[in-house]
């Protein structure tokens, strides 16, 4: 499958890896990469070990990196250590790029910017990305609030005029075939994938989460603040996070302040996360987990995905008599 | 463009207009037909006189109608009503169709119901919906929370196991070509149009609304439950609806009750809304209004629709080689 972001980074499929946070180690990068797509490690909140090992593990794999960038930007340090490492793209998400794109250019490492609005995507393209993620609200974790299929097109339309250099890539909720062959025609030129590919061999992900995951629906999962509050962590205001709904949201939901100093609620959390466990802690996954029904390799999801999709543009032409 | 849905119903393109209240007068609906889709007049909240003469002005035009099924439930007279016209379809949404299908059924009227959850959907066929639209949040108007992109080929995946019979319309930011041929991509067989017919010179909206809509982006549009304090309507908390923000979202957002109490307030929502004020009342449009920038008669809008989506089927082989 060719589109100008396949030409651009040498790819067989336009498929990218979510660089999901604890989820996408070098594991799942690497094997994202050798499946034709690229692979992003997941710098999420910028653990400089951690970061390490990830790629260690991705061996010779030509893979990139992505970063929380609010979290990032209080020890920027770790966005050197990466780029010393001449990763394949590397793709901030979260905050305002500004203060790192001149570093990351003169590294000569490709700049991905996940964006949520039509605005972040402006100032993206201000700030000298080359490939611009739209990511919808269906996504699992961290995002906000608007719907793939309006924002992949009107981002598409803005470039178009102002940036038509710039590559436009669709995220949140696609995780099939169906997904692929929609986001192309809505303008997009590649998808970046986060659920399927988590729920997927090659990911760090516990089997029972994986598991709760395989067996709830699209219904099942909600935007919440719990489980930042649960780790103390200070998003911004703007951005909650897609899980699985459990008695943790039920319960803290509509009160995440108080989760917040409740230091007893927040160790057990804490447990419960260490131990992969969906029921006390929370499973970071997209409305894409009710169209998610095992947890192959990364190499038969790909092609699973591609095949599919490739299908339906056969059967198209088909649809326009 | 032929799909299942266009041999059902016998229509030149599977496009249907929403039922949108206010907005989806007689007029419009037959619009929509003439243009070879299926016009749907907007039964919204049930008023005897307004649907008289709503269908009056539909002429000869064979178009259906659609209810706000718990509003409708108050006064089911009014489905009785519709019913003795014959109408091509009759669509209900928000609410438990149970209680409505057998009468619709009786009547010989094909039922549509548009769901936003998996579990709607579930609920529908086991109603013996004959159509089954699935609207994502992004829509104008009430709706719920899950994204089109989504909830389509998961409600897709269920039919085809449990009630293969039944046809899948996708609704929620479709607003051109792109969003028709992505809708078919993930599995639907054809699509429910609201904001984008709602901005076409037959529509019944005010131009100072049009044009807001005209101006604004999709980051400029918010789900709420202000329009509906405004106008002390009692609808089931899960549904919100999406407009335009402005001063009225601004003020009232987080504390719609505190509206609903204050005469004056709500006193001044009516004014605006009566004159057609997108400053006093609320503009009801989806995130969609980033792609609409003009007010086209419906046959302009259609045909264009129709042409870009052939044209991405045309080009489509192209990515699968």
């Amino acid at each position: 499958m060719r589109t100008r972001l396949t030409e651009a980074f040498g790819l067989t499929h336009p498929i990218l890896c979510a660089p999901m946070a604890f989820a996408a180690g070098g594991r799942l990068a690497a094997a994202v990469t050798h499946a034709g797509g690229l692979g992003l490690i997941g710098g999420g909140y910028g653990k400089a070990d951690w970061l390490d090992s990830a790629f260690a593990e991705a061996g010779n794999a030509r893979v990139g990196c992505g970063f929380i960038t609010w979290k990032m930007a209080e020890n920027p340090a770790v966005l050197d250590q990466v780029l010393a490492r001449k990763p394949a793209a590397l793709c901030l998400s979260f905050g305002d790029p500004a203060p790192f794109a001149p570093r990351i250019a003169d590294a000569g490492v490709p700049l991905v910017c996940q964006v949520q609005t039509l605005r972040d995507a402006q100032r993206a393209a201000d700030c000298g990305a080359q490939v611009i993620v739209a990511q919808g609200a269906e996504a699992g974790g961290h995002g906000e609030r608007r719907g793939t299929i309006t924002l992949v097109p009107e981002v598409a339309d803005w470039l178009a005029v102002h940036a038509p250099e710039v590559l436009l890539v669709a995220a949140g909720g696609i995780a099939d075939g169906r997904g692929l062959a929609a986001a192309l025609m809505l303008g997009a030129e590649g998808v970046l994938i986060g659920s399927r590919l988590w729920a997927s061999a090659e990911a760090q992900v516990s089997e029972a989460m994986t598991d709760a995951a395989i067996a709830a629906t699209g219904d099942q999962t909600i935007r919440s603040t719990v489980m930042d509050a649960a780790r103390d962590l200070r998003w911004p205001a703007r951005y909650t996070a897609r899980v699985l709904r459990n008695a943790v949201t039920e319960r803290w939901h509509d009160d995440p302040d108080a989760l917040r100093t409740d230091m007893s609620a927040r160790a057990d959390w804490a447990t419960g996360w260490a131990a992969g466990d969906p029921d006390r802690a929370n499973t970071f996954v997209g409305e894409a987990t009710g169209l998610i029904h095992d947890r192959p390799p990364v190499a038969e999801i790909i092609a699973r995905m591609v095949e599919d999709a490739e299908a339906l543009f056969r059967r198209a032409p088909g649809w326009a008599q």
